[in-house]
């Protein structure tokens, strides 16, 4: 058994549904989340910038004294986790193997949609995870820039939101794709809009749910899990105050909580 | 007179229809332009974070020997101007001054709106600068924060962009504002589809045109002009590479430039 925490980062707030899919899963563990708030978003950088800044966030969970860490923020999984594993002893997670696994197991017409940050899409790395499981597999990708703003905008299911969401996905549904990955975490939240304008027939698929069970496994066949029955505290750090955390966080954890301001750049 | 150069700096690229404006005015300075791409955008963040980039720019403005800066970002001269004013032994020149003093020259029923990002609304700063010249007139302001991520997207003459800005432009037409300041560097891209929906009669202002009068009247005065009738280079950096750099680049210098990249949390 360790009963330490597990950390869990992103560029902001948005990887705090997969906070909460862990949470859900693993009901004895504790989480320490880092949101990078004073330099969000990653998903408009470079793969150096994403790394550098991935790098920082990971040495401030250590600090914590993590037992794993789950990059939740899928710029970050898709352009710096291989670096991430190299540079550090801790077990790493991302949300980019996970997400693609899934993808492959609901589409019957293997043909799969992939949306996300530009950084993310510029990077291969979901295109790359299900070819390298499944060479037949076509696969669409699209970066949708505006949905990160238009989440953090709270227009989750407003007139300018369905419009953008048409302007980007038109080219997939034509492409007759019958599952689509939602590749960042602010996604979710515009899931409704989402899947009006796909239709009924589309599966989307979050990677936040897959990460959870591949994290238990992976607890559990190294005997890792957390033991004691008492409730668990969370703890949230930030690199900069904003509304928008616990705005997202009684959206997504369904509680209210508390975050600490942290300088990243220390780290 | 100084040869030296003039550095500008900006929470990313959007402050290049600043520097335009500036070389412009001033065909015999040579700039020094400085981008923090890596940690863009600012106007979402609070004051003291703000506060701590734009120090750092500043630092790394003075290790190009500048001899006067221009604080080309709205966020950063309404949060930040007078912190660094008294920490740097150099003249600083925000846009929130020049702006507001257009804007009172331009009103005739003296109702001003001032669209911008939130964390410059919040500042109050153009608000306060308005009424500290005439208490009398009405302010109406309004944060426009999805403006700068459609700019970005090059959205300029969408239907998307013209729905986002009737959506945040429709309670001040409804005000009976006869002038709108643009207190953000982007702004000016999407004036168009602005114009349009408040109307002809509506006077649009854009502080960057100001702020390089006053840096003009400043370095006269102070006999601290370039001299001399050689073409003149000016400089770019970025502390994180970005297709955007080379878009706005040309559509605001009318010329390709190339930027050299920087590691902004050195200074």
């Amino acid at each position: 058994m360790d009963n330490r925490p597990i950390g869990v980062f992103d560029s902001g707030v948005g990887g705090l549904t997969v906070a909460s899919q862990i949470i859900k899963r693993l009901k004895n563990e504790k989480i320490v989340y880092f949101g990078d708030t004073a330099r969000v978003p990653y998903g408009t950088k470079t793969r150096e910038t994403v790394t550098k800044f991935s790098k920082q966030d990971v040495r401030f969970l250590l600090s914590q004294n993590v037992k794993a860490i789950v990059v939740a923020c899928n710029t970050a999984s898709a352009n710096s986790l291989s670096a991430l594993k190299e540079t550090f002893d801790v077990p790493i997670f991302g949300v980019v193997e996970p997400g693609a696994e899934e993808a492959l197991r609901m589409t019957k017409n293997k043909k799969v949609g992939i949306i996300a940050t530009s950084s993310t899409i510029k990077s291969n790395a979901f295109q790359n995870a299900i070819h390298d499981r499944d060479a037949e597999v076509k696969v669409f990708a699209k970066a949708c820039p505006l949905f990160v703003p238009l989440a953090e905008e709270g227009l989750w299911d407003d007139e300018i939101t369905k419009l953008t969401v048409k302007k980007y996905l038109n080219e997939l549904i034509y492409k007759d794709v019958d599952t689509i990955l939602m590749g960042c975490t602010h996604y979710p939240l515009l899931r409704g809009c989402i899947q009006e304008t796909v239709g009924r027939d589309v599966m989307l698929v979050e990677p936040a749910k897959e990460v959870s069970v591949a994290l238990e496994s992976y607890l559990r066949e190294n005997d890792m899990l957390c033991q004691g029955e008492e409730e668990k505290e969370h703890s949230f750090f930030i690199s900069d105050r904003t509304d928008m955390f616990e705005k997202i966080c009684e959206e997504a954890l369904k509680k209210k909580y508390t975050a600490t301001e942290i300088d990243i750049e220390k780290y």
